[in-house]
């Protein structure tokens, strides 16, 4: 993707990210013609998943951060909508928290009410950063959260939060992220596609 | 992986493989304990999917290509199993043809019975080098074969021959993948850790 503009998503890649959970976001979502950009957490493009697959991402956290900054001035006198932004799980989410200026990216975009998609252990990191208290989500069935109840369904939405269990839910979850940003009809054309 | 030894599994990477598919499949076997690489077609390990995802491969054709040559040697004194070797579908599956060299490698692993798993516009591939003829097989269900009729069904095996019907399929041919190379108790461990 072209990363001169700010893109409609974008899917953070800390070394260590669940390879089903982003690839499946990214494919589906581009499917459905979303303005997509990967982003890698690390400082290079090159980012290894869980299960060793390398993926080179489309951006730095640093190139995203100073388009997302400048949308934040910019946004006041043309566009109202943030990107929305998401995390997948994997052995890495404990990256999330090493990635200086991320988390506070991550209070940024729910002050403003932008929407954020976490899905299997990601759900974990944005309850460490106190922002689901009392809200209706989803995680990995074993993980535990601080702050609200582990809802028993497979994705939930909860105003501008987003989450899913696990990779076998990946599918649904990206669908569900389509759905928000373009609706149903495109959704449905989607998953036809997948054979879903 | 260390690519000095010959694997027990290979994934092919043309350029455009259908992400999911191809994805899904490295982290389920991984998750198994399945030694396998993905190895790229194209010149270099760096390999653009459908979708634009970039995947830096294990090892090239060539690499690969060298390792499998010296094993048909060596497997007369040792070993008799050949590695399995897996086809992704995407809109490059017309880069196998283009690939020198992989008709000939999929043409001597049917001889030998080795297995071959292909998944969504792969298995035409399959049926163009004649080797679905009388088979049970599965593939995207818009496209037509030649030599077989396609059933219904989202997975099948017969004999050396497993494929799958599209993304949404990806999980259940990559659990059945598994479970031919490690068994039905590895099989459901993975899948219980997958939620699926």
């Amino acid at each position: 993707m072209y990363v001169g503009d700010m893109g409609e998503a974008y899917i953070f890649l800390p070394e260590g990210f669940e390879e089903i959970e982003a690839v499946t976001v990214i494919d589906v979502l581009r499917r459905g013609r979303v303005c997509l950009a990967s982003c890698s957490l690390t400082d290079n493009k090159t980012v290894c998943g869980s299960r060793g697959t390398i993926v080179v991402a489309d951006c730095t956290f640093k190139e995203f951060k100073k388009l997302y900054d400048l949308y934040d001035v910019e946004a006041k006198h043309f566009e109202p909508d943030k990107p929305l932004l998401i995390m997948p799980g994997g052995h890495g989410v404990e990256n999330y928290h090493w990635c200086i200026g991320f988390e506070n990216l991550i209070l940024r975009q729910n002050i403003d009410s932008g929407y954020i998609a976490a899905i299997c252990a990601a759900p974990t990191v944005l309850d460490d950063w106190g922002i689901l208290s009392e809200k209706n989500v989803t995680c990995y069935p074993t993980l535990t959260l601080k702050s609200t109840t582990i809802s028993k369904n497979s994705v939930e939405v909860d105003g501008n939060i987003i989450t899913a269990q696990g990779p076998a839910s990946s599918m649904e979850f990206a669908l569900k992220i389509l759905e928000t940003l373009k609706g149903t009809k495109i959704r449905d054309n989607v998953a036809k596609q997948l054979l879903f």
